[in-house]
């Protein structure tokens, strides 16, 4: 991949996983990189709060690096920003909006020294012998772009995360006609949205959510509560104009939403009447019915707003019977059961709910089997490279392409690193997976970067499972023989003060064998713990079936 | 609920919740349990293998118990018998397929003394003054049953986990004419399953899924896996059928699987043509397209047989491009992410994965509205309790019922140990929400039952964000100077080997809150270990914005 003659892909992050969206495209000694995104951890990942691409061969390449473009300003897009900017000086351009979030994450996160350029779809940079330009998309947020690149080998196409909307809530209807000028003019390689995959048919207009929130409205005698996705800005355009109609004033809670909607209406991709938006304080002015109160916890997650108003510990909000929940997100995998919990909490309450499986109160943000279809019949391109999703949904895009045509050896199905190289050849352009270079998770937890790995996760998973029970003696310097100890402490392992006896059992266990290993001249250290170790693990696991941690701690006096 | 002439029903399980079902049916001084079941833990309870009720309840009024009833052999109905008995020895009433299940898990759990009597459909047994009735029923395993209790307030219905399936593989019908009998003879109370009210329409027939696997079948080159629930005895039966059709010998992996086929081929639930089961080791010595495995693993269980091939971890099976693998199961709640995993591992060896969203390779247990509303057109009872669901889903039933006409005041939407009590007046019985009892969860971890509360759960949860950090220093009994130490132990928190710098500024912290001690003429130990875990605690913070357990601990010579 080194030559100059030749195209390299290289996905670091975003293929056959959810989130950390990141593409390398290189040509010779330029590099343009697209989006920068984080992703949420996975339930193993103990602790971690972000997970962000390892990025050690952007490191490697730096000088060649010209750019950074991003797609739309979604976490999983934009997220891992601050991280990638701290190391690497480069420009970023996207969209406005996408810059304006960006900006936002970039100061919390302290970053010094950045450069955000703002584009428009239609615009077209060059970067050394890269062109790069920018099309129209929709999807859940507004103001998102697909990416082509133009290069000596070839074109590429990257549609972002992407659906066709046709009566989309802004009038900013996807370029379907650039996409086709693009294969008319001949594509080497589209990257395409693989999230919706495994859906057949067309995914609905965002607009007809509108509808659906309006008669939602309509039925509501006391408040209603709404919760989606902060970036979804049109779907809140959406909820404000039913409150509008509805005669209703809108507080807002959650950092997040306060935080993009404030962007959102500074950048007027938010139109809002004068004196709709209150202060959460001032809905106690207002009967029940005049009320809509915007907020975060689509997802249940734990510290969001709606969580805590479904478990009756949120400052300002107590929720009652007269209300009504609108739900208006579908829980992204892994988060079905925090999403349940938190409507059965809500229920309980009394509150009306209505969430997802009412049909209409939310639609997808990606294209479905029919939509992808059109796109890969506008762009016709000669590779395939499905991208964004599970490496199932990556499979089954590769397979519709092939119903439309495209051969099966032109279909790069790759994983993270994988470096997809295309080269000019005498019967026109080949392309061929060329080995793979360093990618990967880098765990992001509090203010450390990539300090927790395997060792540390590891030891976490244990605590969680059965807790630590310690073991101090103190020792003499000279003889050897125990000063003070041993005492035991645990965390996590048993309730200590119902379980006295087994503790002091324990106790007795580590002393036979710190006798033993004295009867035995057994000095070392090392030794003596391995000892204690083995002694403890087996008595407790015998009497208890459970392997905490167990630390032996020697203090020489 | 003391009173002769009252009628008490008290769920101690499964009402608002999956799992532990467990309802108590009291006239007078004659109790009948009905169902006792476990729960499986949920992602927050760390470290725990098994939920089981509390049943303080029944315990308090053991010398009333006459019988436990058993509606069939799933663990979240029968899972906790092993520890029920241990308590409280009574009769256990069920279907042979139940029984025998249940033997099998009381002898594993070294249970001595039991009386398990098996019942048929049809059979009717007397408990002082409550007569208990068995009904056929449908459901994801076979001899299952609906339970009804005549007492002198009157008649009550209970479903047990049911589905309407009028060509059950094993052609016993779930007997509606019985349920339509018992309404016709008037029925105060029905018990109905509520795990599908939210799902419209009419669940399909178990035989549907035949056809399937026989397409399947037919269409797959090599070697074919398939992975279901092992209780799924009409499911396993199908798959052997199309292997028969198919030429194909069967091997079976997972010790639940193996377990349950043995079981029910024993009693004859599951008919087997002589031949067709080999032992895994033999499958080397047929072609792979004569070969189906049959697995556990359908929920992608990080120890299961299916899960270890997906990441090449299996002692006998090694997945190749030519494999088929069939999950003819959908995920329950919770593990979407895991199957999800399992699914793209399997994708990535190169294997074929037919899964559920491939329509009608699964088939629910479960009852949807129509079967719901047929129910209850049948048996009309006077008072509703949805039972067995989310707390969501016993709302979505009840609003089922009002739509046929029984009236809201008489729909009982409750939580577990609610009593629900009736008697007989002047006008007829009246029913009420009398009061609670003890309920809850009780944890099984390892071999204690009750041992791991919350302060244990908290400790856990802290130790799996992030970690523990121990504090050891050996003191003088007299003067009160530091002898040893401190030390710093550390696991779970950072990596120490590239932390060497940040510890060794935490030890300063310790030293500098240890001098300020001797100073101030601070001698608690208590206070000591109070100022050890602030200034740690604020420097780590600061440093690295995590939150370990912090334990000092200090030793006296």
């Amino acid at each position: 991949m080194e030559k100059q003659n030749k195209l390299a892909i290289i996905p670091l992050g975003g293929l056959g996983e959810i989130g950390k969206n990141m593409t390398v495209i290189r040509y010779g000694d330029d590099i343009v990189v697209l989006d920068c995104g984080l992703a949420f951890p996975e339930d193993e990942m103990l602790g971690i709060d972000l997970v962000i691409p390892d990025i050690t061969y952007l490191l490697e390449n730096q000088d060649k690096i010209r750019a950074v473009v991003i797609t739309h300003g979604h976490e999983d897009h934009i997220g891992s920003l601050s991280y990638f900017l701290k190391q690497i000086d480069v420009p970023v351009y996207g969209t406005r909006l996408a810059m304006g979030i960006a900006e936002v994450r970039l100061k919390e996160n302290n970053v010094a020294n950045y450069t955000l350029i703002p584009i428009k779809p239609g615009d077209e940079l060059t970067f050394g012998s890269i062109q790069v330009g920018f099309i129209q998309g929709n999807h859940s947020i507004p103001d998102v772009v697909g990416i082509y690149f133009r290069t000596p080998v070839g074109t590429i196409v990257h549609t972002g995360d992407f659906k066709i909307d046709y009566t989309p809530v802004d009038g900013k209807v996807i370029d379907l006609p650039k996409f086709a000028q693009l294969g008319n003019e001949g594509v080497l390689v589209l990257m395409s949205d693989s999230t919706n995959a495994e859906r057949p048919g067309f995914t609905k207009s965002e607009r007809t959510v509108g509808a659906v929130l309006d008669e939602a409205f309509n039925g509501a005698k006391g408040r209603i509560l709404l919760a989606t996705f902060a970036s979804n800005v049109l779907r809140v355009q959406q909820a404000i104009n039913s409150a509008c109609k509805n005669g209703r004033k809108v507080a807002i809670i959650g950092r997040s939403m306060i935080n993009v909607i404030n962007i959102a209406r500074e950048l007027e991709y938010l139109l809002v009447p004068e004196g709709t938006i209150i202060d959460i304080d001032e809905i106690k002015n207002y009967p029940d019915n005049q009320i809509l109160i915007l907020t975060t916890g689509s997802q249940g997650e734990p510290m969001s707003a709606l969580t805590r108003m479904a478990l009756s510990d949120h400052r300002k909000v107590a929720i009652t019977p007269s209300d009504t929940i609108i739900i208006s997100a579908t829980p992204i995998p892994g988060n079905e059961k925090s999403v349940s919990k938190t409507i059965d909490a809500l229920l309980r309450l009394g509150a009306e709910v209505i969430h997802e499986r009412s049909m209409g109160i939310h639609v997808s943000g990606h294209a479905s089997q029919e939509e992808l279809k059109l796109m890969l019949t506008l762009v016709r391109p000669q590779f395939l490279i499905p991208v964004h999703g599970e490496h199932r949904m990556l499979i089954t895009h590769g397979k519709l392409a092939q119903d439309l045509g495209i051969p099966k050896e032109n279909i790069f199905i790759g994983t993270n690193g994988q470096v997809f190289e295309f080269e000019q050849g005498v019967d026109g352009v080949t392309g061929k997976l060329a080995g793979k270079v360093t990618a990967g998770k880098v765990f992001v937890d509090g203010l450390g970067v990539g300090d927790v790995g395997n060792i540390v996760l590891r030891d976490r998973q244990m605590l969680s499972q059965d807790g630590v029970l310690i073991v101090v003696v103190t020792m003499d310097k000279g003889s050897g023989g125990i000063v003070a100890g041993p005492d035991l402490v645990s965390r996590g392992f048993v309730y200590v003060r119902e379980s006295g006896s087994l503790m002091g059992e324990a106790k007795q266990q580590v002393k036979q064998a710190l006798d033993k290993c004295e009867a035995g001249q057994v000095t070392e250290w090392a030794a003596i713990k391995t000892s204690i170790r083995d002694a403890l693990g087996k008595f407790i696991y015998e009497k208890t079936r459970r392997r905490p941690i167990i630390l032996p701690i020697i203090m020489e006096v």
